[in-house]
């Protein structure tokens, strides 16, 4: 069964926008790391919140794809945007329009 | 932008597995009614709780499809399971990796 986590983070003030850019830059190395989907979303009923929903092959891919360089240097680089409220569910994936047939 | 829609709904003891099944019916349907992803999950932490992950072309979309025939029926069939409680919160996507370019 595929490795859901969905994620919020805060980030400080008017940095909402930088944080989102830099969460999206990382489609092709997700991909290949066993990431099947990658959604970022914001609201503007918490304008200082980021979404981000993620689905992997597995959880073994999710926490390997923690250790690689490209992933260490944007967290990196997100940090001084965040606050440091995070807040994160994993989940059973069970299936749905968008996920590939395991 | 693209519509996000995160639910998720409490079911009665027992009911939850019939409530993902129920759920993870309707893709074909959801296709044709301009949703990209439609996302069911759930965790051993909270074992009467279903996570659904909605991605829609737009908030229109997203609308007009509740009064679908289909979706009509298949509310009424997921009732009875629900003990009403739910949340949802609306995203504005951004992007990332599994979502059509916009």
């Amino acid at each position: 069964m595929r490795y859901g986590y969905l994620a919020t983070m805060r980030t400080v003030p008017g940095k909402r926008d930088d944080v989102v850019t830099l969460l999206l830059g990382g489609e092709d190395g997700l991909r290949a790391a066993g990431c099947d989907l990658y959604v970022v979303g914001t609201s503007d009923s918490d304008q200082n919140l980021v979404w981000v929903f993620e689905v992997w092959q597995s959880k073994a891919h999710h926490a390997a794809s923690l250790e690689l360089p490209a992933t260490k240097a944007a967290i990196a680089s997100a940090m001084p945007m965040l606050t440091g409220e995070f807040t994160g569910q994993e989940l059973d994936i069970a299936g749905g329009l968008g996920i590939p047939s395991a």
